[in-house]
């Protein structure tokens, strides 16, 4: 497949870098852009174009928005440097942040003010995925929006769920997906840990559980961090205090309690108030151990 | 294959009628025992042996318990029927009710004792797979246990996991998998339920989530039956504030605190008070619908 778009991707961290290599993979010209200098001339290394992105804005096809949350993708949109007010009408923005659905709603708005076309596009599927093009993207948006945004979804996504003529849907599903993976995470802690008080060991309970009722895909991707030790962040722990924010703020707007997402925010947030925000998610285990005086693999000896 | 064995299945609910089903299918000469005469009736009709336990006891190679609980268990084992003084010496008793771990070395003392093999065997997979001969047992026990247990095992499951040289191991690993399982059922008609209040349909919802990273094995088995209006009993409420109960009881004997899984067994508990507990445990949807005002399918209209 050889691409003959010209795109900008907005955030280049584990998951826009990813996006960017796999634009380019597919033949695409495409100009990656980060506050971080490093990534960006990581990116140019690697094949991305020359030039800032005011120096292309003006004959971009679509803009991927690989941002971490809604201030940052409305900084990047519409802020004192934000890119819409430079896009040629038709371009396409995909959004591809977690936020709130009717945030989502507003930057459609404001796009379409500015004759720019918009797609909902929250992604999942981790650093890995993206970094393969096979991401799962769950989207919304106008069948203009999709029309533009054909060529950056194959190229970065194996799965486009399409939920919606109007922005928002795509981020009601991911919210919903938030909220069980943030869940099944901390469940997963919470689990293998007590196995640990009644002599099961991190081992054992990966072995018998993966194959067994109790089993979830966060579990069986986060648990085996666990059971190594290794808390790289392919995902951080300080996901979740955001995602979970997000819904159970989205939630309390709607008079709908949440108390197991509510709880689960809870333990991350100690991950997080304790110092592993950085960590890799399945962090949260600290959590559960330090509170039972428990020793982890890699912990101590 | 053909048995050869003389066994006894107690306790003929869904379950344990599917594994003394599966028992006579091998081969093996089966008496089932029930407090319910219709259900022991049934069993007969289909091939069971006829007479009372106490006409058997003294022949059998293995006693299946598969009751609801430690209470029932000890009951059936040493109560004043009981039936563990009137077996011959060797044979087995392979008990698969969720128990607390401590509850399973005691009765592996008392069998012991009386020159009785004991296999701490908690299953898990649901009626079907008990009916088709493919549980997965969580087990441990001596290896004269296992030795009597074989031709048992062998015709009821499809996965046994062996989890340690005497009782306890297998109780422990189960609490683990119920505390995961218990917490996914919860959330999954948390996330659906806070999904229809941002406009995702229950059939959206299980269509894009189980195939995206916020699945578990429970939301794939459970989510259908909301979506259906569907509540027949599978796996009925009231098994979770029992087993969720015994995983936070052992928890609290180990000072280890499971908020994730108490916030679940609220609102199992809310399921139970309010009426639903013999309803298929998909039901605590039902609570999250009520409290948001939302109408499931299958309600009203």
């Amino acid at each position: 497949m050889i691409g003959n778009e010209k795109l900008a991707v907005i955030g280049l961290g584990s998951m826009g870098y990813g996006v960017a290599a796999s634009l380019l993979r597919a033949g695409h010209a495409v100009v990656g852009v980060d506050l971080n200098p490093a990534r960006a001339a990581k990116f140019r290394d690697a094949g991305g174009m020359d030039g800032a992105l005011s120096d292309h804005a003006d004959s971009l096809d679509a803009v991927v928005c690989v941002v971490l949350n809604a201030a940052q993708t409305k900084a990047v949109l519409f802020g004192p440097d934000g890119v819409v007010p430079r896009l040629r009408a038709g371009a396409v923005v995909i959004s591809c942040a977690t936020v709130a659905p009717d945030f989502a709603k507003q930057m459609e708005a404001r796009c379409t003010e500015a004759g720019v076309l918009y797609l909902d596009a929250p992604i999942s599927g981790g650093p890995v995925r993206a970094a393969d093009g096979t991401l799962s993207v769950m989207s919304a948006g106008r069948p203009e929006a999709y029309s533009a945004a054909r060529p950056v979804l194959d190229a970065m996504a194996a799965d486009v769920f399409e939920l919606g003529a109007e922005a928002g849907p795509g981020s009601a599903m991911k919210a919903v997906n938030q909220l069980l993976v943030g869940v099944h995470i901390a469940a997963m802690a919470e689990a293998m840990t007590f196995g640990m008080t009644q002599g099961v060991t991190p081992e054992k309970f990966l072995e018998v559980i993966s194959k067994s009722a109790g089993t979830s895909w966060a579990l069986e991707s986060r648990a085996p961090h666990v059971v190594a030790g290794k808390y790289f962040p392919h995902s951080a722990v300080n996901i979740w205090p955001k995602d979970l924010g997000i819904v159970l703020d989205i939630a309390q707007k709607a008079q709908f309690g949440a108390p197991v997402a509510a709880a689960a925010l809870q333990q991350f947030l100690a991950a997080q108030g304790s110092g592993l925000g950085h960590e890799d998610d399945a962090a949260v285990a600290k959590v559960y151990a330090r509170n039972a005086g428990l020793t982890l693999p890699g912990q101590g000896t």
